[in-house]
């Protein structure tokens, strides 16, 4: 949850480092050699480099909004599971109390579980004292929960089955959320669409300074050097909001909401919170 | 539910002063200095402003959508809380009669103190007036009075199972829609793509004036401060909407609409309907 | 369901006549004066004038779509109302027989009271004589109506449950509908961006002779005329568009849709259809 | 089924036809007397013409991008028609075996008899043959055979209220989907758009000539003849796409959807697929 | 699963090698003769050519996004297919636990049937060998399997009407997706608009050479060959995502994706996971 700017531009810098590179050697090189010899009497007329430049911007602004709305959804993703672990404990605390407490604390532990299996990172110690026990080889642990919660629901054989099957749909609920951060996970933006979007800014850098007329050859330079660079800086910044869950700054922020959802579920059960351990995660709090 | 357009405007003006002023200035020095000495050779193609005005048009009409999509969807979730507020109490009168008037009661304050919390307002006194008897230190107070619904379902044991199970369901999308409120509440529009955009129009304003031909010296001053300052208008307009839950003029009218429901609600269960105390909110009614 | 283009030529040109008023002596005055003295000299780089047109299409074409979707989306609502109220009446026919032709009955009250308060006008003889025995003063008659619904269904103690939770899931989808149509009327489009966009194009029109070559005065004329009148015109279709149950030639046609619903229940009861009253609303069946 | 390309084109050039017509007797006489007189001396800026083409464009994206959402929820309805009639039948051969054949016949029939009356068609022999002993007056016979289900539904005393419930909601879903067709068919695209639109398209046309340089009389004939005709050809194309329910080559292929639910209905309850009559409807397969 | 970028680019060329032909062809023959003879005088303004790549951009921006619409939503449908299965089994192990097995078994061959079926192939040695003793000629193998689900649920004669209800209407989301697939699958890209789209680009291609100066031959060739094949890379790369059930490199990877199903389910049921066959399919794993 540190905000902290200068760590997140400097960050981004970091990320486009090597486009930075590339397009500046070709301005200077570019814009010193457009004045001399051969390369003087190459000229492309403007409209052409509108044009493609109008044809970059459609294609980045498609890009942009396709990766605002995976983000998007990932965000509703998770704001879904919320909502429904709190309904999930509410109804159990309704139809099943005597459950109530093994289902709030394997439901926190689905959603640590989640997060760090969608990031690829081992799992925390919370976690693993958890599954420890159950001496299995699961793939796909949080399922393995959820099917733990199914085990549970099945055993309670007192239970009213409308009442039963009003909470197996919230579970159905919980695992539809889960499948669809694997989605998100494991689908990559089209990649044709990405080499063509690169392919067509390099596209346009090369033809700036050939574009340009040949007055003033610093502003020539930096004009070659600061256009592509607008450019693969708005591509890069739908590059990283597309894999919300790769570890990354700008991630969904799924530690933190799996610790309010631990805080309202143990509130829910009457249990004392525990103090916040230190935030280890510097994502933004988006 | 003033609707007094000097204020708005004023309030408006009031957002953007810095960002007024720094035009002005910018456009007063820019504007005279180009005119001579060295400044006066600097130019630039009227191509590449056009190009950089296309950039910052697409993604300000992207800002602007996603921002709109904000403020509506918290629109179309108190949309939503009106509706479910009459299902259940409707759907409580008739599966539940004895304990309508606590359920009508219950949801009322959660409205107020919903729309309360989402606001970082303290509670007010009809809210607190409610709470004080729970003696509790909730986190969540809108969560906890849900529950207290959930509670009062669970104590129902004479209630048919179908039916608490439909209440149930009703409270889950109230559940839902509670969260979703959170979820607009805590998610910030991406940092990097505000500080793009804001970038990106300041790097139009720059190179604003040694785009235009050297004719008319306080024309130039002129368009070097209007053409900015109209998208640093339509930008912090977008800004403004995004966050829709602040306390500002701009905010869904939540008290209003809690207000409206607590008069459908008193109605339903045959109370009378209080005269409306004097609205102390001067938000646009939108 | 008059489908006079005059007529609603005509309407849309009074809409619009103090506008067009306001800009055809802004472009006599301005063309003529433009040609003498110090106006001459002043001129504006045609790009400008792009940029500024470029920013007003994207905000217009934003508005437009936003409008075209609330319109679309108070069509969609009553579509929805058409379906459940056929659904509802196919229901109690099923599962509650001996009261389908009161709830049929109710449904079509319904109907027109929603439509009838929706567009703040006085109820129908019709809707009045039904209300009437009530002897209530109620603020909100569909929802007292669907109240009505809902006790019917709660004194049919003999149901059973599962058949009477799915008849109550009906009634909670014509709930959303009524609230869904009370959010359109009430929720008013962003003040700022009707104000902005208004704005940018009186702007646009107040450049636009200054973008112009001197060469032709009643072309000129011509031009600053016609071209915010086409801006003009787009933004006012918006704007009607936006409203749609303000008893407008524009609106969502609810009378004959209710009329549609009448008939279709009335069939589905066995009960004469009756012949059509003359139809009052000359709205476009749109 | 056919999808003769050579049809389609004439097709769709005799939709256009009077328009061709019309902008070709323009240019040509535009073209030529542009050159001489008093024409000769009015011009339009190319930007008036650019800034106006812009408009057109964005209007006409909209305008597109409408059309094919009405036209793929036309297909999405009918998907979900094919679905939910394949669970219905699944359904009452789960939960009511001894009338699956009943409903599946009348099912298919409902099938054919919606897509008819959407197209305004008389009904085929088939669905008279079904209709034919109802001896009933229906002014709505889709409508009146969904409501046959639920008799069916009604009669089935012995069945389970919550087996009852279920089948009763996949009628619901076709009762929907029956409205969704008829909101669709019913619902034409805002006059008002539409005559802005053809409008915008021909003051475009007017205008092209003068904008153009006078070289080549021509090529100025060409030209004015051209572009206008693609922007008519990219409207009507919008205009065929939007109304899908019309017996056009456009339509969405109801014809041949129903075919497919019959083929999978008599497959699911056993019964011989008949030999597919002749194909009689030369529609897109889209 | 190979990611092998060469293949996917020399692919894509493959795909667009005609097109690529056509074009050089038309630029060096035109890119030639516009300097000499009668061609030398025509010429089109820059303006047109602007107008012309508007139009043609923004159908292509319409287009792409629609595509990748298609593409999205088939990959929809395959997570909700993952995670409907997943809850299919946890809702039979919980409710009906002696049939886990063979639902599990008959849920795994309906995904490998569903995928290979809508690409076209013939059935895999797996799915043959489960449909074998079924002795039947069913026309469509999925829905097949989809109603012995039904069937093995109405044989289960002692399950309470709730649980199994419950069952079915996971089912009927099931057999939504199926029939969505095939709705994508059947439904094309209104021809209309494929045809009005490739016709402007060839149009934008004629009048290219004639747009720009005639200053440097071998640039002129170059820039008619260049710009006609961007748009039509980006349509191609349209038209190939649209269809994403088509055995090809872009499709939804189902096969992958019905492993996954297969893995998962297994588990569930604790049966041993197959060490995964050698990948047959080199698809990306989008």
């Amino acid at each position: 949850m540190l905000l902290n700017k200068q760590i997140s531009i400097s960050y981004f810098l970091d990320l486009i480092k090597w486009d930075l590179l590339a397009i500046a050697i070709y301005a200077i090189i570019a814009g010193s050699l457009d004045h001399y010899g051969l390369l003087r009497r190459v000229t492309i007329p403007l409209a052409i480099l509108s044009l493609v430049a109008t044809i970059v911007s459609l294609l980045l602004a498609f890009r942009t909004s396709q990766s605002y709305e995976r983000w998007w959804e990932a965000r509703l993703i998770w704001g879904a599971i919320v909502n429904d672990s709190r309904t999930l404990i509410r109804q159990v605390k309704t139809f099943l109390p005597e459950e109530t407490a093994s289902f709030a604390q394997r439901q926190i532990i689905w959603c640590y579980a989640l997060s760090e299996s969608l990031r690829g990172l081992p799992f925390s110690e919370k976690v693993k004292a958890y599954i420890a026990p159950f001496n299995s080889e699961s793939r796909n642990w949080p399922n393995f929960l959820l099917n733990q919660h199914g085990e549970a629901l099945a055993a309670a054989t007192e239970l009213n089955p409308n009442r039963q099957v009003q909470i197996d749909a919230t579970l159905a609920r919980l695992c539809d959320a889960m499948g669809k951060c694997e989605r998100i996970k494991k689908t990559v933006f089209p990649k044709s669409y990405s080499l063509l979007i690169h392919f067509l800014i390099y596209v346009l850098m090369t033809i700036l300074p050939f574009g340009l007329e040949d007055r003033s050859q610093w502003m020539e330079i930096v004009i070659v050097f600061v256009v592509p660079v607008l450019f693969i800086a708005i591509e890069r910044t739908a590059i990283v909001m597309q894999d919300p869950f790769e570890n990354r700054p700008t991630d969904t922020p799924m530690t933190a909401i799996s610790q309010t959802i631990e805080v309202n579920l143990l509130e829910m059960i009457g249990e004392p919170v525990p103090v916040q351990e230190v935030q280890e995660e510097s994502y933004y709090l988006m």
